[in-house]
């Protein structure tokens, strides 16, 4: 067997050690005689594995006692519909449009309140961060949605904006789905927080929820009881059956990143691996390019282009000859990228380093 | 390692067969140096993986070309409120409550349209199948409920009601979450189907929804992009991240019943096992008591009673210590409960029934 470097936008790669677990696990979780899989959720040993989940993840991002965190189901295109049936109260939206993700928001929002852009950046391709001083945000909004890390165009929040010092009393709502887990969170800047497990937390099909408990019990009347905010912490994430193998492997990764330092190792380690790609990509000379403002880069998806684009089929089936996998660009913006999530070894940024020289020494 | 026998309503016991090729495959998918977790659901493997899985599906249960078959999340309480924000277009829908799951629907339905119970066995505790001739159903409703095997209360529909014979034009909508893959299904009766994974399909988190392709495209305004029918038909079923290892695993669960000898014999092996439990039950003398109807009842879910309750902790205690799990009644309806889904091998009904045998000795 030979594990490739998976460089996939999500679903992502995983710690090893977390799949050998739960391979090692797979017909006999710790004695009990049968799989995560098959443990009714309202049993004491699933019941157990997520309460250590949830502890396990509270303790990583210092998450404070009045937020809830949620396991749900439906992704981020699912949370588009579901924050604002929860939150918005069918009155005014305000969302800040970096890239492809923050403009599914808006779109789905329109669905359930009056939502509007306070900024976009579609006239430079989404390759900057608007300023907070300068986001036409309304009076009364129910809400402030920002995407903080753009998987697509490649755009991330160092830091969360500061709305109270803009003088918006509006709760942020933050997808934060590709970058979970890569950096602290300040908590005191944040209403409600989401993101599908697919990238830095473990399988598609787990959503995770942060919320203050103040913005709990607000849902609109055609709201699914399942997708109820309210009724989904009342009852401890099992208000339906949740998706309890994605919970286990997500609490697996959970407690790897804590044996490997937390949070705080997992930022050093992303500061690393973006840095040398980047280093790279920017030392090409543009046969490699990446057009995002440097300030405004993601640590964790870097999509970039060869200058002669012609190049790119050779460089990918090379690259899949090295066991580099899942380099090409999302289809929306065509040519490449590379996902850098906290599963990913150095030794696999080395090996993409290496390629994208070699590649260019052979055909520059 | 001893494994159990897991009589859990849901998430139930898996193949073990099924659940040996998980494990082996955990870290390197025939050769790809992936985890089937770790794939990109656009990538060639996982799309192979996912149309296998379709295709096998539509062999086992024979479903006609105009039916799609969907991959969707949210089990059956979120499918509760997706069907009517599908289909219902706010009018009337006609619900035949025979229990928990089908009054549960009722509920949600009436958040989106004019929801009424078409019949109720409330009366009867829910031990009776209501007569299709005696169902009152509105003319031009948009849709007739039933929910096919009522997990809790341990009743089952033989055969599916003929609307069109009764004068109905309405599409039948069907919860057969409980009991997908034990029997056939007469497709022409079916207007859609619906069904949680976690009984006999697969991991929580996953939930199939077969659709005629005329209901398609009917959904209300206030529709969640990503359970919409139309959408998420028009996409493959990726329309936004599926959960990926849940087809993975419900995949090798249906190669698992072909390889078995398919729905026939799986709707064999629900005759023997339920045969087996109930002549034990019947033939107690009273000590163990099913209420249920004989042609009413569930060869799923067997709930059943001691007649001195008070030797309950007893028997859950003595059956735990011979590895018999999981066989608490819900606690909506109390007593004792046997799930026998798909993966319930016989010995594990022999088990059961020689332990039933054996506390009546010691304790009758």
């Amino acid at each position: 067997m030979s594990r490739v470097f998976n460089f996939s936008a999500g679903p992502a790669a995983l710690p090893e050690p977390v799949l050998r677990q739960a391979a090692e696990e797979m017909l006999d979780w710790q004695g009990s005689g049968m799989s995560v899989m098959e443990m009714s959720h309202r049993g004491r040993e699933f019941i157990g594995i997520c309460e250590e989940a949830e502890a396990t993840l509270r303790r990583l991002l210092a998450v404070p006692p009045h937020f809830r965190i949620l396991f749900m189901q439906g992704g981020g295109l699912g949370e588009n519909a579901i924050v604002p049936m929860n939150l918005s109260g069918g009155g005014a939206v305000d969302v800040v449009v970096t890239g492809a993700w923050s403009r599914k928001s808006l779109a789905e929002a329109g669905k359930y309140a009056d939502a509007r852009a306070a900024a976009d950046t579609r006239d430079d391709g989404h390759t900057s961060l608007p300023p907070p001083a300068q986001w036409r945000l309304r009076d009364g909004a129910a809400y402030v949605h920002v995407c903080s890390n753009e998987t697509i165009h490649g755009v991330e929040m160092a830091t969360l904006p500061d709305l109270a010092a803009l003088g918006c009393r509006a709760p942020l709502v933050v997808d934060c789905s590709s970058h979970v887990l890569s950096r602290p969170v300040d908590w005191s800047r944040v209403g409600l927080a989401f993101a599908g497990a697919q990238k830095n937390v473990g399988p598609a099909g787990l959503t995770l929820v942060f919320v203050r408990e103040d913005l709990l019990g607000r849902a609109l009347a055609i709201c699914p009881s399942a997708f109820d905010y309210r009724l989904v912490a009342d009852n401890g994430s099992m208000f339906n059956t949740p998706p309890t193998y994605g919970i286990y492997v997500a609490g697996l990764v959970f407690r790897w990143i804590e044996a490997e330092g937390g949070v705080a190792e997992m930022d050093r380690r992303a500061d690393a691996r973006a840095a040398r790609v980047y280093g790279c990509i920017d030392g090409s000379g543009g046969f490699y390019v990446n057009r995002v403002q440097r300030t405004a880069r993601s640590r964790m998806n870097l999509p970039f282009f060869l200058a002669d684009e012609r190049l790119q089929d050779d460089f990918l089936a090379g690259a899949k000859a090295a066991g580099l996998v899942q380099l090409k660009g999302h289809k929306s913006v065509g040519g490449l990228r590379a996902s850098l999530y906290n599963a990913m070894p150095m030794a696999g940024v080395e090996a993409l380093v290496d390629y994208l020289a070699d590649f260019q020494r052979r055909r520059g």
